[in-house]
């Protein structure tokens, strides 16, 4: 497995794959591997011929009150564990070969973006979606693996594919829960054993609602406070919790046959995300 | 030459060529194809394997107020002049072919796209910068050509491709005059013979105002305000006359040695644009 530090050897990486006839998956990641990355490149290494794992905690996506520097990062760990799993290259560049201090250009969707987490973290996914186009110009690869867990993320890039025409097929890849329920997210680390328990209310609050919405095949307010009220009897502070019509990202219409049920909540100063993908 | 219509067959086309081992040189047009055009053409096929040009008038890149509907198109003409100067391909879609009616993503460059025209076509860059980001997605070509005469387009395009990393180069083709000093241009068509001979001051405010800053080796307002005199004596009325700093489109610093000398004005009803280069 190769380490690429900068772009100009992934591009040549990259040409070497193509010259000899072999298809591309990449799997950008901000690293601090976990079961859930792990699965993604699995799924990429069953789509594709050579899998590129990126890892780079990307600047532009934290806003200055975020935990850029101190977002968990073990590169090691994260290269010994893609290696296992079949990687053929990881892209680790640094946010200076990334960015030139000049750069001015933003790839930004101004639709699916906005609510949800768009609504508490405004830039988040103008870096998202400017930082994948970067990473799908450097890498070209004929698909990608983004994992369910970040909905809005992956609704949002697919968005970006279709609007921008990328020749890119996206897939989505499954939550990966660890055996409490709780959604595998690099930003676990931050929890104390306290915390991590309390959080796992997070995912009960989304599944009664799920329950609750599926009987009624509707969402009604009082599933969404019922589900607030989870989050907050176990001390958590709720951000959002919203049942959006899955299509659109906006309150579900009477002909709304998927819906995105999604939270957002804080667990002492660690803010978790959890969904559930429903289907009338 | 193939007239294409659809992305799908634009798609297919492009993979053929890749398949045989082409390079493809992409011309981005609105059509209505003059001597500037064809000459971005034949640059193209000395640099790239296949040409494809594109002839598309972009919506996005229009404001309400602005020409979308007017501007001038002959596609069977158009067609023709690429067949002779040896283009591989014609893509012209229709809009509702290139545009989802639910698009959302857009492609900003935020800084070089400010000054000169941007100030007085405020989402005139972003119109270009997301249409010009499909069409490269589309196409894949490894070079494309634009013309010098759109000067902040080139320097806007030019800074994304960069940003983003897109893997392409970007070839500048030098302006294109008629005998009388008039930069071509498809809107030279809405001009009368009086405007006509009229425009051709523009032009020559730049000329007399380039001695000046070269003599000088410096941009001083009264060479500025010269150039928009000699415009409103010819009973033009001036959008703007400019000497910017070439790399970052803002005042020339002590350290400047490239300027660009930028000129926007109407004739009737006729916005036109021109320019200099000046390297000291």
């Amino acid at each position: 497995m190769r380490i690429i530090r900068t772009k100009a050897e992934l591009k040549a990486h990259v040409r070497e794959l193509k010259r000899s006839g072999k298809t591309i998956g990449l799997v950008p990641t901000m690293g601090f591997l976990h079961e859930g990355h792990l699965s993604l490149i699995d799924i990429a290494r069953g789509k594709a011929d050579a899998v590129i794992v990126s890892v780079f905690v990307n600047p532009t996506q934290f806003a200055p009150n975020e935990d850029f520097d101190s977002y968990p990062r073990d590169f090691d760990r994260d290269a010994a564990l893609c290696a296992e799993h079949g990687a053929n290259a990881v892209f680790a560049p640094e946010p200076e070969e990334m960015y030139d201090p000049s750069a001015s250009t933003w790839v930004e969707e101004v639709s699916l973006s906005k609510p949800l987490c768009g609504a508490s973290r405004p830039t988040f996914f103008r870096g998202v979606t400017t930082v994948v186009s970067k990473l799908f110009h450097l890498a070209q690869p004929d698909i990608a693996v983004f994992g369910q867990k970040d909905a809005q993320q992956l609704l949002v890039v697919s968005r970006m594919v279709r609007d921008l025409d990328f020749p890119i097929e996206i897939i989505a890849a499954p939550l990966v829960r660890g055996q409490d329920g709780l959604a595998l997210s690099s930003r676990n680390r931050y929890l104390t054993p306290d915390e991590h328990l309390r959080a796992t209310n997070l995912h009960r609050s989304l599944v009664e609602a799920r329950a609750k919405i599926e009987a009624a095949r509707a969402v009604k307010s009082e599933f969404i406070e019922a589900a607030k009220e989870v989050i907050t009897a176990a001390g958590g502070k709720v951000d959002y919790v919203s049942a959006l019509d899955r299509t659109t990202l906006r309150e579900p219409t009477a002909g709304t046959t998927q819906i995105l049920l999604a939270a957002a909540a804080w667990f002492g100063t660690t803010r978790l995300i959890d969904n559930e993908l429903i289907d009338f």
